[in-house]
Formats: C-alpha cells, structure tokens, sequence
C-alpha cells in the first residue's frame, strides 16, 4: 500500500511529536498509513477527513515517540543486584568480571537480552543500543522481539569469550555488519570499549573502517577520575584527546558517560559533531561523577540518554533515567530553569535516534517517520492533577502507566502484556541462571 | 486481649526488620498479636510454635516496616506539576504563593491531603509528617484514612489564610496539640517555617515551649546558598546559629535540608542530636543544592528522608526518594559504597520514626512495635532475579511492587484497592480543583 494512505487514527488526549515542534498537543490524532506516520492532527479534523478509519482512543493518555535507551549492556540484566553498594575497583575486579568469565555464552546473552528487553519495552522503550559478548545473540534476540536496536560487540584488546583480541572482534563487527546491511530494525555498529582497553593503532583502524562504511562508533569515554588520570600517566594525553589524534571524533561518535571535563571539552564535542550519551543514574550509583548536561546542550552537543546496564543502575527504564537526568541536571547547573520536562524528553527520543543513526526513521511522531510510539495512562492518585503532562510524566514515574508500546505501528506492548515476547519463559529462564549463578557464590 | 497472645502470621520470602538487625531475613514470620509485633521467626518455627494461626502468605514478597516519610506539604500534590523548570524565586513568587493565596482554605488543605495520603499509602508510606495552613483538616483526613502522621501547622510571621501571624499560629498550634494529646496516631509539633519567615523572639519562645511540653520542632533550614546569604547581611550569622541562640538545637529538632554545610557543622548537629531530613528529590529539581548525607551519617547525626511536597517533587513515593538518596549520596561522597541499601531503608523507616517521636511506636518490626507494614512483590520482569532484596527495593523501583499497607496491623492498601479511602472520590475532587484552577490560570 502506498505510504500516503491513512490506515488507522490514534486520538491521545495529549500528543508530544517532540518534532517539528517540541510542545504538547490537546486532543490530536496520530494518523496511521500502515508502519509510517501520515500526519499528526488536531482529532476532529482528523475524524472528519478520515471518518472510516478505525480509531484507537487513549481519552486520558499521552503519546510519544517510542524511547531511545542509547547506552546499555542487555544481558546484564542477568546480574541486577548480584553486587551492589562497592567501590567501582571491587565491583568490576572481584565480583562483575569474575562472574562474566564464568557465565558468559550465547545462551547467558540470549536469555539475559530477552529480559532487558521486556524490561524496555514495557517501560516504553522502542529504539536500544546493546554492547555486549556475543552481539550476534542479541541482534537475533531484539529482532524477534520486535524493537529497533543499534548492536555493538565489545572491541577489547584483551582475549574473552567472543573474541581472541581487537583484531578478531573488528573481524566479527563487520561480519555481522554485512549480515543486517539491509536491516531497518538491526543497525550494527563498532564499540570499542575504552581507551584503556584499545591501543591506539586499533583505534585508529575503527575510525577509518566506520567513516568507509558509514558506521557509528560507540565508546566508554571520561566516565571516571581514575580514567583520566591514568591515561595521562601512561599516555600523557586525555582519552578524548587520544580519540582526536585518532580521527575517532566525528558525528558518528557516541561518547558514553563523559563526566570529567574540562573548559574547552564542550566546544571540542560540538565543533565535531560528537554525541554525548549521558547515563546519570549509572555515574551516580558508581559514584563516577556528574556530566554537566545543561553545559553540553548549550554549547550546542547533542545529548542522549542511556540506562547503562542493569548491574549499574539497576533498572532499565527510561522514564526514571529522564526523571534523574532533569533533577540533576538543574542541581548541577544551579539553575532550577534548565533542563526542562519538554526538553529531556527529546534528549530521550529524538536526540538519542539521531545519535544512533536512526533519526531519519525514528524518536519523532512526524509524517513519513515509523510510527515507533508509546502510550502513558496519566490518570490516578499518583499522577493527578495534570497540569502539563510532560512534567508528569518526567517527574511523577511515567513507567507506571505505560500502556501501549508500538514499533513500526505494530503493537508489542498492551495492558501489561508482551505481544512477541513469553514472559513466563523468560522469568524460567532467568530463575534457573540466578540459581546456578547463587549456587557458586 | 493481652499483647503477648499471637494473633496471626505474615509468612514472607524476605522479611527486613531494620532493628534490631538491619539484615535481610529469609523465610521469616511476622508474628502479630492484634496491632503489635509479637516476634518475627524463621517461618517453620513459627509454625510450629502456632499451627493454628490464620496464615498470610506473602512468597514472592520482602515484607518491612511500614515507610516513614519525615517532611511534606501534603495538600500541596493539588499543585502537582502547576509550575516545573521555573527559577526557585519565581516559582514561589509568582506561581506557588499566589496560587496558595488565592485558593488554600480548609476545604482545599482536606482534598489535597487525601489526594497525598492515597498516594503515599499505595506507594508503601504509613507514617508522615506535614507541614502546611489549616493543620486541623490534615490531621482529620490523617486520622480518617489510618495513617500515622506528624502534623504541623506553619509558624510565620506573615499574616495569612490559616493565621494572622507567629502568636496566632502558635496559640493554634498548642491548641490542637492538646486536642491530640492522647492520639498514637496523630502527633502535633511546631512548624516554625524557616528563621526569615520567623524572629528571634519566636523561635526562642518555641523552643522553651517545646522542652517543656515535649514537642517536636520542624523547620526548613540552610535550604540555599541565597538562604544562608540573607542571613548573614540581615543578622550577622547563619540560621543554624540563630537556632543555637534561640534554643532550638536540641533532640526535638528536625533540621529539613541541610545542602549548605560548613567543616564544624555535622559535629554541632551530633552533640545537639538534631535530626536532619533530607529530600534529595526537591533539593534536586529546585537546584537548592546537595545534602552530605554520608558525612552528616559517619558524624553520628539521624538522617531521615522526605519527599517534600507534590509540588517540587512530583511524587510522593518514599521509594522514588530512597533511590534518588542512595545513588546520589554516592556521588556527593566519591564512594560508590557509600550509604549502602539497607542503610537507606533505615533511614527510610526507623530513622524517620525516631526523627519524629515515634520510634517508640514504629519504624522497625520488633517486638511490641506498632504492626506497621509494607509488603513489595519483588517477582517479575523489572525486578527478577533477586539476589539481594534490598537493591532491589531500593534501586530497581520498589513502590511498583507495594502489594499490602498495613498500620496497627490493619490493611489499609491491598492488591491495588485502598480499603479506608474513596479514591474515585478524591480523583472527581482533585479533578474539579485542577479545572477551577486552570480557569484562572
């Protein structure tokens, strides 16, 4: 059918395109033509240029554009709560890592990826990035579940479960790359973990292999104090310094975390085009830092939002993540004016589709993108009165009435229930790794 | 019937009794005898012990002492998200105070409680503490909808809707503690605002009249740099010395906010064993600043928590508020082990209960406490698997859970219902109240 053909009217109390205007809507339609939007319209013009259409009414919803979790670790949703409440050094070293060496396969990816995605989706989530083991696992595992996903294997200098090195997990990017070159839903990107855990000449390789092929680039960056100073103990450079030597800044980059800066960082960032992936809940639970945000964005560096993996945080919803990154965001600046509802908001769809490489196709309920799109129930006792729905749902725990999740206008989430996932199959599953898992401790 | 009969048994997957031990329990019973704790057991001993006692099974559920939220504006959650992302100067200037002015009578200060309480009690919460005009109607509601609840009309100089300045707020303040004299479940205190809503004079006559009536003092204090300014040009000192002068530091005083601290001032507030309440939630989002929790704890000082009003907040969830304080004290201390789960749990429970002279009564499961209790079903997608209890409490969401409030061992909350209010009730009021408000927008 032809994309300007209207299927199917959705009526919302409150509509947030997010774009071409970032303001809330009174009583619009979002006007369906298959997987796309047409149009998005104030309901009775669209009930009376389409008066035949079937009509979903969401009386007392806003509806948005599915949300974008642009930084995270799927499977180890596998290990929420396994090791909480440690220094970073401790976390990784004695507890994290270990348990990875011993546990990591396929199957760990594939069960641990399925429940981060429940986890998402029913928080709203329709667009992810992943980098973990075996990326192979997750892409196959986020494609039958029905949500978009930029899919990145962890390019590490030293040998682990996927990889013998950086050489071979480069080899097994593109691979992988060329398997879903077609993909819509699976963008496949490089995500070389760190500096500290590449040399430079690795590095250096990346950023000519992902300008060639147009790949995005996704790396751990200034997340720690120890980072830095380490780096300039054995580099005498910054990472994000060694990352320009080797041609890495560019508007393919996504820096994740980015909590120590310096003056000049944020102008560098802009004038590169680099996007910052800001993961507050993460930098705070570990203790890493404060990324400045409002500083960001006014220096004018696109910021998107990212869970981090649920060993960090321990949830994986993005409606808490908006709701940390706004309030601390303000306190950071000292200004109770930045970072407003509206604003994070984007930071949470489009921001993060455009920093994905998705922003032609998502994180914006516009004509011709697909219609990628949740629906939050804003009455009762905990939301109520409602003002402005954005701060509800930035500020009152949106994810609570999360109540339809579509992708390309196919619902995957309803009333509480998984339309293409077995819940009850994945809880089996995750019972019986936390039990062997247990058993070892 | 005697106190020492057992009367039933909660039989949890997890109970956390925070005292005597602050450790995760499994497999354990809470004995109750009526309204009180009788023992908490492992659940084949209690069987044993008392084969014939009804049995509530809660299998999939921590079971922990009811939620003790220290510091609020409860009819305030009318105002919920009326003015966000504003410059703390120009919300209460131009938004909060004129609203406040021209709508708060005891007719809005009822529905706005029950609005407030509705939402604390789903959200796990069994005793609060509030602080806003007409303390009467708030404390009715209180008493209506079986929570427990420390009321405090405000001290202010200013004449307003509740009274015509600080002599009259006291009188009426003193005349509704006798009223409650007698009450376990209702305790009124004063509610000095803050020492520039106050003079010298006042607070000193609080204070003695506080000593010798037992009476606990609630204040808003050292809240933001401009607070602490202020202070020093118009009298030549902090707040936190003008209540040394007065006579206010003392175990009766809960110091709310406390983000502007000096070297030598976690050490004065041990040695008066001030209280201090912390809302990290709206200390965030105003920009107010940063609470030293972690410093303030190690020092020997009682740190509780609080939401602060619906209006900077936008949740009146204490799990929300436990999760924003444990992450965020983490990375006001660089130490990701500091303030560890079950640390903010007590401060969540039993440190509130003692904050606010009830700890006595409630704040842990012990024996011969207040049955006040909180039951979270930590089973499913967003918080499987469970390998610890209390990370998962605190960190992944736990109010998503809550299944059953219970205060003085009655049920009060079950299975999504509230059993003591009307919520369809309270939505249609909070609902003609927003439409009147916005009319005059």
């Amino acid at each position: 059918m032809p994309p300007d053909t209207a299927t199917a009217l959705l009526s919302a109390r409150w509509v947030l395109p997010v774009a071409p205007e970032n303001r809330v809507l009174d009583d619009h339609s979002v006007v369906l033509a298959g997987s796309k939007v047409l149009a998005v319209l104030p309901t009775p013009v669209a009930r009376e240029r389409w008066p035949d259409l079937p009509e979903t009414r969401l009386d007392r919803h806003a509806l948005l554009p599915g949300l974008v979790n642009a930084h995270g670790h799927a499977a180890m949703s596998l290990l929420r709560g396994y090791a909480d409440d440690l220094p970073l050094a401790t976390w990784l070293n004695e507890r994290i890592w270990p348990l990875e060496g011993r546990w990591v396969d396929p199957a760990f990816v594939a069960d641990g990826t399925a429940l981060a995605v429940a986890e998402m989706v029913a928080a709203g989530t329709t667009t992810f990035s992943d980098m973990y083991f075996f990326p192979e696992a997750s892409a196959a595992v986020a494609l039958r579940a029905g949500i978009r996903a930029q899919i990145l294997g962890p390019l590490v200098r030293f040998p682990n479960a996927w990889s013998s090195g950086a050489d071979e997990a480069i080899h097994k990017s593109l691979a992988l790359h060329d398997e879903y070159r077609d993909s819509d839903r699976i963008r496949i990107a490089f995500g070389p973990h760190s500096t500290y855990a590449l040399d430079a000449l690795h590095l250096a390789r990346i950023a000519v292999l992902a300008e060639e092929l147009d790949v995005r680039v996704q790396i751990h960056l200034h997340e720690t104090t120890e980072e830095i100073a380490t780096a300039r103990k054995e580099t005498g450079e910054r990472p994000l310094e060694t990352l320009e030597r080797c041609g890495l800044l560019g508007p393919n980059l996504q820096a994740v975390h980015m909590t120590q800066l310096e003056p000049g960082d944020p102008g560098r960032l802009a004038r590169h085009a680099v996007s910052v992936v800001h993961c507050p809940q993460s930098n705070l639970k570990l203790a890493s830092g404060f990324c400045p945000v409002a500083e960001l964005r006014a220096a004018g560096v696109r910021v998107a939002l990212g869970t981090d993996g649920a060993a960090s945080n321990n949830s994986l919803s993005l409606f808490r993540e908006m709701h940390v990154a706004a309030i601390l965001a303000k306190a950071v600046a000292a200004d109770a004016a930045a970072l407003p509802a509206l604003e994070v908001i984007r930071m949470a769809t489009l921001d993060g589709a455009e920093a994905l490489g998705f922003g032609d196709l998502t994180g914006s309920l516009e004509s011709g993108k697909a219609a990628d799109m949740v629906a939050v129930d804003l009455s009762g006792i905990a939301n109520e009165p409602v003002f402005h729905p954005e701060s509800q749902l930035v500020y009152a725990g949106g994810e609570r009435g999360v109540s339809t999740v579509w992708v390309d206008g196919e619902p995957i989430f309803d009333k509480g229930r998984h339309l293409r996932q077995d819940t009850d199959a994945i809880l089996a599953s995750v019972r019986r790794w936390r039990n062997r898992m247990q058993d070892e401790q």
